[in-house]
């Protein structure tokens, strides 16, 4: 392409963006809802109404018997009582007086009958001659022509989305199909020469195209019909050829990714030589190198969304953008999430320039609702997985201070979050076995374990933040676990202390140990770079541990600053060579297939709070740890010691409590 | 079939039923999760995960540049400041000494870096050489391996229903395709000599085989796979056939209709001859007459469920017995839907021995929420699709009083309801073209409209349960309209009364009128059947007044007692042949294409309290009345005259208070 315009990339507010992209949808003509068109009704569920439903016929369409019984004239059966019956005869008024035909329920009654007598009221004489003992009234167990739905009436209103019942009305009142809204169909294009298809071989480099089935998944959820395009590379004639040819069947196109600035970015440049480049760039965070265009193609106006490549930027692009789209094209209005109010377990520096949407935790202890902010990296996808909820900053808010009351957008069903376990504190591979036996076992529960490190999981308890803390805190001088720690930090609290595990800490270490690590006093050495635990952490405080009784000072261990937060974090460092080595539990490293140098054999223990120990969940999840298939999963880990499990470590009572309180 | 056992219709509490059915589901190995198969994750939208999903690569699986910018070695830009820069030379460590490599956002850094200085902050010095101002932490601007997932970790629980974001997380960490529980089969069978498909031409008896058409929605909605067998006639050795022969390839089947104890109800004997008839009867209202059963067919067992043949017993028996086990079988617990609380508009008795499902409309006028109790026959199915909810009314509460204050299960988003416009009192078909404009042009917005006649509506203003009335009531002294009533039943309101439309109210007669009414005096005829409308209503009020006039009294007009709460219901029974006149409007004549003797023009009038004038969506349903296409819909119906639409009839304020107030 020749005359090309240079592209930069600058972040406008996000109301901004949608009046830009709103003004250009206005002009072609595609800012209200979609044209219509019949679809059988054995195929309409949640798909909307393009126009009212009138009923074709009334429901019944004829007077129905309501009951097995008798259809008769209520003039024929005046005066009849307990003493004096009424004699009714079985057959048609051409052949009888006083005729009675019988009917069951939802059969027609004859043209000359006002009324049903139950076939309990009815006492057969024989000679077809039936004695009645009460009168009954015109039109009694009777539904009478229209009851439910008489022909001409309003039945369902434009903009609604089918529901099963919905169809059953609208099949009732003589229709076998129901004009709906055309599903918008959208094209999403993938580029990037390094995106390979999901279980394929990984080279260094190589991204799994995971964004274009998070996209099409979106768009099926939100009632449009993804057309998932084959990826192409990041040439930008190659580029703009694929949109051309995919925006002449499609209503929107997202492009995902190349929406930044950088030399292989052409989204911006793709969707300025195809038409209107409207926004190269939205102060939201994540997810701000947005391009929102107009594409003017073979006639037609065609809306593109540049879509950024980070996973959780791709994810919230769609939430922002294509899900309001997607509903004002269907004329619906999409239900607004969940929301719970909650304390902010911590604080949260917010850019003053972005509306900002934080994913969080949220967990429920007692009556207090707690949102934990998770992290913020727009490549960490699991941090979305992980959420419970978004909470959004706006922008010029600088963001909150710990205990700030903030309002959550759910992303589960709010009554799972009541019916969570919450573990905060260290990191243990057991706990997601545990998350993951409590969900088989019992799945109305669920288990959500934070990596706070064991000191954290203790003020998270006494500050009320969880039901239970994973703690291997070693007391050096009485060189018992934990006991020390709760006693100083929860002073207040009866505690009980159940061990979940005994493991073997060590070094983790590269195969073959090519650095020949012998001990911690390795750890001196200038060419030996370690990965170190966060603050906190047990398994921290026992390297300190460790270092002291070897004579060493942290800041003779290079990479002590170089803090991750679980077992397996520091192995993939290992596994990297990130780090030389890191101290960590045995089955971190073999998850990994990497050496180990057992150091030290530690206790694992779950802090409970007797307050929430009849807590059904907590309760529930306890319960596992004597469940065999549970304990011999957890001995199959490498290094894992299941002999105590479940047993009571210790009662741990407030100083000055009388036993027995 | 011989031997044949005799089967009575029992209803047994909720509780027991479920009980039995358990009992048999346990026995057959059928009451825990389904067994799992591999999907494709571009099909796994919605399934639910059968085991946990562990990481089968780290994401990223390699140290990724988080920028664009260069790839260099932390330790060699040590030192660098604004005044003595550091010097890089771009390349790779075997050719230049501080070597630094071009990366993009994404691409894996080299083995010997170890941190990204971002482009922004390089200055290029030609000849390959790069000044930097400011060192570089180790790792900086660096996604380091595993950042998101390390391998071996757990990614998902069992028992999860995946959502957009899940797949992702999965494609991100090696998976093409992920382990989810099988969809439960669910096969739908329905039995019925009388039934058509719908659009098929009537005749009386035919009944629309719409149930079949729920029954499966609700299967899909809910995670089964349904599979729609044809109708089969009320002949037990052929519906048990069918039976027989979908029970081999189903997990469940669904037998509609039948279950009741009829002579033409085949179900339970046909549930019987082929296995364990369990349950005959649940005392829940409405669908007591369901049957639960264990069939033995070709050595396997499979559950079955004679569901009742009233469509709304229909769809709760789905929601009370199918859901929950499809539940079970996929390892899930539904979420509960959400709930409001709110009083009651008026009182409910219930049958004590059932539980009851009570179909009701929920409005919020200001703060406060009201319950209004609908239809509570089976047959009626719009009673369902225009409810708002459902309220549970336990066996042995007898029900509850007006003011009660009321739980109700929302079927409905619980946005939607605060942002309806609440319209009671009479009963005009303008109502439903406002509806479905309304729904048109303001989708966020819904009209609803509850039928209780002129007077009704007033009284409803008067206790805070509406925003608007609709009214026509002659005070036949002053010949106005609506004023007077509005005085005496609302005398402590600022009104303002706003006309919707003038219209014509007559005789609505059979087409060539056979019985040669030629007036209201005609209504004292003996061979004269008439429809009347409800205590309350205007039409009701007009014929009392058209009757003083005559010089006729009530009991001298036959089916004075008939009462009708809508004018279509009116045209329905003399359509129908109920009747043989009925008061009523103009277009609901013609809409049946019935004849009709006009009597009087009318003014339809709509009460506004002033409070309501500002509320967004009452404001929007008014300017309507101003909206050429809805004025000229409202022209087009017979009889209507909208020369003084949205005209200000009256402003009415409270005796005493003064102008202005």
């Amino acid at each position: 392409m020749t005359g090309e315009r240079a592209i930069y990339l600058r972040d406008i507010p996000l109301d901004d963006a949608w009046a830009a992209f709103d003004a250009a949808l206005e002009q072609a003509g595609l800012d209200g809802p979609f044209p219509a068109e019949d679809v059988p009704l054995d195929a309409a569920l949640g798909r909307v109404t393009a126009q009212p439903v009138w009923a074709r016929v009334s429901a019944p369409h004829y007077h129905a018997s309501a009951m097995d019984g008798y259809a008769v004239r209520a003039g024929d059966t005046l005066g009849a009582t307990e003493t004096q019956p009424v004699t009714l005869q079985e057959g048609t008024p051409e052949d009888r007086a006083r005729p009675a035909w019988p009917v069951n329920t939802g059969q027609p009654l004859p043209a000359w009958a006002d009324a049903v007598i139950m076939i309990e009221h009815v006492q057969p004489l024989g000679d077809g001659r039936l004695a009645i003992h009460a009168p009954v009234a015109p039109w009694q167990h009777v539904r009478p022509l229209g009851e439910d739905m008489v022909a001409t009436e309003l039945v369902l209103p434009a903009n609604h989305a089918l529901r099963p019942v919905d169809l059953g009305a609208i099949a009732g009142c003589g229709h076998a199909a129901v004009r709906v809204r055309r599903r918008p169909r959208v094209a999403i294009q993938p580029t990037g020469s390094e995106l390979v298809q999901p279980g394929d071989p990984l080279v260094p480099g190589a991204i799994i195209e995971s964004n274009g089935l998070v996209l099409a998944a979106q768009v099926r959820a939100w009632g449009g019909e993804p057309i998932r395009l084959p990826p192409v590379p990041d040439e930008r004639a190659v580029i703009r050829a694929a949109v051309e040819r995919a925006a002449a069947g499609a209503d929107l196109i997202l492009i995902n990714a190349g929406s930044s600035a950088g030399s292989e970015d052409h989204t911006a440049a793709v969707v300025d030589s195809l038409g209107d480049l409207l926004v190269h760039g939205v102060a939201v965070r994540p997810g701000h190198p947005v391009v929102l265009g107009m594409l003017h193609v073979q006639g037609r106006r065609v809306p593109a969304i540049g879509v950024p490549g980070y996973p959780v930027s791709a994810a919230l692009t769609g939430e922002i953008f294509v899900k309001p789209l997607l509903a004002r094209w269907l004329g619906i209005v999409p239900a607004p999430p969940p929301t719970i109010e909650g304390e902010l377990t911590r604080k949260v520096l917010s850019p003053a320039g972005d509306d900002e949407y934080l994913r969080v935790a949220v967990g429920q202890v007692g009556e207090r609702v707690w949102v934990t902010p998770l992290g913020r990296g727009a490549g960490v996808i699991t941090s979305l997985v992980r959420a419970d909820g978004i909470v959004r900053i706006p922008r010029f808010s600088e963001g909150h201070a710990a205990g700030d009351r903030v309002r959550v957008l759910l992303t589960r069903d709010p009554g799972q979050i009541a019916r969570t376990v919450s573990i905060i504190g260290s990191h243990d591979l057991t706990l997601d076995l545990l998350a993951q036996f409590l969900a088989e076992r019992h799945p109305a529960y669920r288990l959500s374990s934070a990596h706070v490190g064991s000191l954290g999981g203790l003020l998270a308890l006494r500050r009320g933040q969880a039901h239970l803390a994973g703690c291997h805190l070693l007391d050096v001088d009485s060189g018992e676990y934990n006991v020390t720690y709760i006693r100083q930090y929860l002073p207040d609290a009866a505690v009980r202390l159940i061990t979940l595990a005994g493991r073997v800490q060590g070094l983790i270490l590269p195969p073959g140990n090519p650095k020949g690590i012998r001990g911690i006093a390795d750890l001196a050495r200038p060419d030996v770079r370690y990965a170190n635990r966060q603050r906190g952490a047990g398994t921290r405080l026992l390297l300190d541990h460790l270092l002291g009784q070897a004579g060493l000072a942290p800041d003779q261990v290079r990479g002590y600053e170089h803090e991750l937060i679980t077992h397996l974090a520091v192995a993939a460092a290992v596994q990297s060579g990130q780090a030389d080595c890191g101290l960590g539990v045995l089955a971190a490293a073999r998850a990994l297939e990497l050496d180990f140098l057992p150091l030290a054999q530690e206790r694992y223990d779950l802090a409970l709070p007797l307050e929430h120990a009849a807590v059904p969940q907590v309760a529930a999840a306890l319960d596992l740890l004597h469940d065999p298939a549970f304990r011999a999963a957890v001995a199959a880990l490498p290094g894992y010691d299941i002999s105590q499990m479940g047993e009571v470590a210790a009662e741990i009572r407030p100083a000055g409590s009388k036993p027995g309180i």
